[in-house]
């Protein structure tokens, strides 16, 4: 059973426990936000979810708490930003308001991004750029290596995700967020939780079977969409948002999950664009909100399932959430209770009914 | 049974073929070269094959023969190239040069096209950036829609395709050139042929059961890669491709199987970055060649079939088309010699061998 959080208190919760650990005021306020964002889209594997093993890893020296964030080898449309080993949120943000600040001066840009740590949700940081009529796109190198190389055994790949963001006229933008594989290695957890037997396609044993039993996930590896196709997709986000940066990606691969200790030199890479070079605004917006309408007022497979656009769930979960609370496990309630009196923090966290 | 021709031989072909009817001799030179292009990569559904269909659309009024190929709304960074609806090879030739032009000079560009047409294999135009250093992206929106919205039913969406290079150091540079759906139709039509049962997954019918009968493909869809995933990526190509450039995309794409009369208004995107914008290229070339190694390197499932890199084994492919000839078809071959003496172009044809 989920319990049910104001928004406000459990952003302020988070904020209050990184301060607690030294981390500047306005830092743990940025990565708070961030963090909750992350959950107000529903992807609450990357939201106040992570702060247990973020806490672990401020306590094992991981993190730079107090890190200073550079901008290299910058021109009007680039730079690489070096985030100094501090935490994914703040890099991020940092790097996608640069991004944004350029693109809106040169028309587009492209900010590298290297000595980050993991971000959370991809989607929250190509929406930054919605409210300035920009198209985001984002690509990170994930934190644990799940999966080999396409038709090989070694695990050399992690879930790297892409994300975009389009605005839209009175339409709800689109934003999309996906893994390059399958399925995540936090969505398999959850089936092993619940003892569910996974469908054909998500994993496979090591010897090209199907693997359908997540207790047994870790004898196996995750699957990238499409087979060859996602595999090739995933090793050019490794490339463009880790070597291009020199960020890790393969074999050098922090896992996060394990080492709570070495900098992982996470590797991002952020693009914004304004559609605004190619066309008016006004125009663009009107053709975005009739392709928009036509796919969603689309005849549906089952009457009963609306065809949907990439983010708009997303739109109505946050509403939803800011009326009604975030939903937290019982599991991560009570690890955040725990951190409560570890940490003193003494801030109201009230739940708001089941 | 393929025959085999020379790749001067058949470039030259399609050459005299096209200035027979009037394009112009530079032009013809160009999109001759660019369809052979796709041949040698190994993309034959891309290459000679499509001469006869794009002979019909010039004939019956769909080219402008003569196109006036204009640069608008041209930024250091940017532009939107009219392709005024000439072929597609010798419109995006021109975007990707413009393309790397700009990003020699400003570090990136992204080039936007409208009023294009089918240009043939993506990872032909990719591949261009490598000569220079560059890293490139490929977006088109394809021209005829195979596939519905996830969980849809009507037919809004075509194989998008997206295709990426990267340059590397001694290896041979990465090229990923993938459609959004499992398969392309051009695969279900060679099923078809064969009448060989197709792999679950690859097609839908109406009723959201599996179509395995490539006879029957016209009463189902495609599927996209990752179900919703791959349906977000089409979507975002769509946009990025199409709409951005007020080219066509969603209802009013046009068949280009079925209509050889109507413009198309294709719509197609082209970035180009400099990887030394982030380091020196010496450096991002070496760790390139390192991650390249690591994944072939890496333990193959099956001990006869080694890990592939993207895009590697087309080099492998065109090295073997130079010395021994271009495999075509004897149903293209057929094709081929009813053009030659439709046009009387006389140009000698021989094949070097089976």
């Amino acid at each position: 059973m989920n319990l049910k959080y104001d928004v406000e208190e459990l952003t302020n919760f988070i904020r209050q426990t990184l301060i607690s650990q030294f981390i500047p005021e306005n830092d743990a306020e940025i990565i708070s936000e961030r963090m909750i964002d992350a959950d107000l889209r529903g992807m609450h594997g990357h939201g106040i979810f992570r702060l247990p093993p973020y806490m672990r890893r401020i306590h094992e020296g991981g993190y730079n708490i107090n890190p200073n964030i550079k901008n290299l080898h910058e021109t009007p449309v680039s730079a690489l930003v070096d985030g100094d080993n501090g935490f994914g949120q703040l890099v991020m943000t940092h790097a996608a308001d640069l991004a944004i600040k350029k693109a809106k001066e040169s028309g587009l840009a492209w900010i590298g991004i290297q000595n980050s740590n993991h971000a959370g949700a991809a989607g929250v940081y190509v929406a930054m750029t919605l409210s300035h009529d920009l198209i985001g796109i984002y690509m990170a190198v994930a934190n644990a290596n799940h999966m080999p190389p396409w038709g090989g055994t070694d695990m050399l790949l992690s879930t790297n995700p892409i994300a975009f963001s389009i605005p839209a006229g009175e339409e709800d933008p689109i934003v999309l967020d996906i893994a390059t594989t399958e399925t995540s290695y936090g969505k398999v957890k959850v089936y092993a939780d619940i003892d569910k037997e996974m469908p054909v396609g998500w994993m496979l044993n090591k010897d090209g079977t199907p693997l359908t039993d997540p207790k047994k996930a870790s004898e196996g590896f995750l699957l990238p969409i499409g087979g060859h196709k996602g595999y090739g997709l995933n090793l050019i986000v490794g490339m463009m948002a880790g070597v291009m940066n020199q960020a890790n990606f393969g074999s050098n691969v922090i896992d996060f999950n394990a080492n709570f200790k070495s900098p992982t030199n996470t590797g991002q890479a952020f693009f914004a664009i304004k559609p605004n070079l190619f066309q008016s605004l006004e125009s663009f917006k009107k053709e975005t909100d009739i392709r928009i309408r036509e796919i969603k007022n689309s005849t549906p497979m089952d009457p009963s399932n609306p065809v949907q656009i990439p983010g708009h769930m997303a739109v109505q979960r946050e509403k939803e959430m800011r009326r009604n609370g975030v939903p937290v496990s019982e599991k991560t309630t009570q690890l955040l209770s725990e951190l409560e009196k570890k940490y003193n923090t003494k801030v109201p966290f009230h739940y708001k009914g089941a």
